[in-house]
């Protein structure tokens, strides 16, 4: 198969990390692009040219969907859209708009018979000194988990962390020159020490606030995650992440728009050249 | 009108503070009860002689619906389920399933022709003794807020609190014998100092990990929410909130099951007796 000819490629898997998909080749004819914020999402979408899609979601529902071809393949765009609840006119960020916003997404693409073969999360986060993190570094992520589901009883103290190993990206990383790690969700920006306890135990090299939920959803309906995340700000450094968030959200944006459309096309221009990872 | 003709009742609401259902009578013919665990669920569900509804959520949902009528009223009782994407089989407790297994109810109603008119979200609590609150206590919640979603960026922060004034409860709970205040909502069954510090903001009497956001959905819905919730541990007493949850939770189940019904006759009895309030 010629790489440019069809947005084909093999989807390996450690078949013991993601039980419910294990190895098989899979066609690759639509990428749904979970991107929360808008302002994460604008350069991306502009630069792909995807219009919005009227309807795509039910009415009583924030969020926005974008679609367009790159490479012969589909993609949708999906941002979880403005506050109208709690009146803020804030962007949706967290675990429950990611993850009901995502789930209606990957729903709405099998009902209308192209269902999405990949949910490719991107977006900004936090990085890691202790893990050779930097501000503008781009994650390809090997997993998730989250940091702020403290359950103290056996079996839900698991369900709580909720820890997934997902799509294996390191080759692609490197040859792409991205760094690997796992992502940690938590739905503050900031951070207290039992949170970071439990982002040491997770080993963490992103934190976020809505890539665990995002994969809880991709497993729910059997399709392959992959987390693609920038960093804009420093979590065991000395600036508040608010700051240093704000001040690099644009960058780290663009920088987005740059990396998305070449993970886009390796990942359809893949054909399998090994057994266990992209 | 006679009370037990139909399941009519004017629902009154505080204008300012529900803004987007105002003042307006309307005829409650289904009720929606999210009760997250099925042990919290199972005295009310067998005692009101209600039915497993195979298909009634999308085939790769860990949801449960069960239906029957009460008081000439529609009841449909829907619980999280049982985790399987991470293997554990645990409860699906937390804020994620909350909010997508009620999204999901409310549009199925809606798709049915039936939709639901009042979401009254069921289920255990943890208590305060600086509010007065004990083991065994029921609580008709008066509103919402989130104690772990820290976002300290202007707009964000009303944002991730997430505060919504729901349904006023307070002449029911005179009648009934119940308590009233907040409920306070995170992912995690302890607290930390930083999440009392936002569950004293909240002013809250129960602590939970779904109640803001089945309420963030219902307000999306533009449906009533309603919190009826019995204590089970003592937040800021001296005993592990896991080991007195435990310990209390058949118990508290077997509350509901007594409470519910009480509620459920009140609210469709109701025949607008005030101008402000249930």
């Amino acid at each position: 198969m010629h790489p440019f000819t069809a947005c084909t490629f093999l989807l390996l898997f450690f078949a013991a990390l993601v039980s419910s998909t294990k190895l098989e080749s899979m066609t690759i004819q639509h990428v749904l692009v979970p991107i929360v914020m808008e302002a994460e999402a604008k350069p991306f979408v502009d630069h792909l040219g995807l219009e919005l899609v009227e309807g795509f979601f039910p009415p009583h529902t924030p969020f926005l969907a974008y679609q367009g071809e790159h490479h012969n393949c589909k993609v949708t765009v999906v941002t979880m859209g403005k506050d109208t609840v709690y009146g803020t006119g804030m962007d949706n960020v967290g675990t429950t708009s990611a993850a009901l916003g995502t789930f209606l997404a990957l729903s709405r693409s099998e009902a209308d018979g192209n269902p999405a073969q990949l949910v490719m999360n991107a977006g900004t986060c936090g990085g890691f000194q202790r893990q050779g993190g930097g501000i503008g570094d781009v994650y390809l992520t090997t997993g998730v988990a989250h940091h702020d589901r403290r359950i103290p009883i056996p079996g839900f103290d698991v369900y709580g962390i909720g820890k997934l190993e997902t799509l294996n990206p390191t080759t692609m990383a490197k040859t792409l020159g991205y760094k690997t790690g796992i992502c940690t969700t938590g739905n503050s920006l900031d951070w207290v020490e039992k949170d970071d306890e439990f982002m040491k135990d997770n080993n963490a090299s992103c934190k976020d606030m809505e890539a665990a939920s995002i994969a809880w959803i991709a497993k729910m309906h059997d399709v392959p995650y992959l987390g693609v995340k920038v960093v804009t700000d420093i979590v065991d450094g000395p600036h508040p992440t608010q700051d240093e968030f704000l001040e690099n959200l644009h960058s780290a944006a663009k920088s987005l728009q740059d990396a998305l459309p070449k993970v886009l096309e390796y990942v359809t221009d893949k054909t399998g050249q090994s057994d266990q990872e992209l």
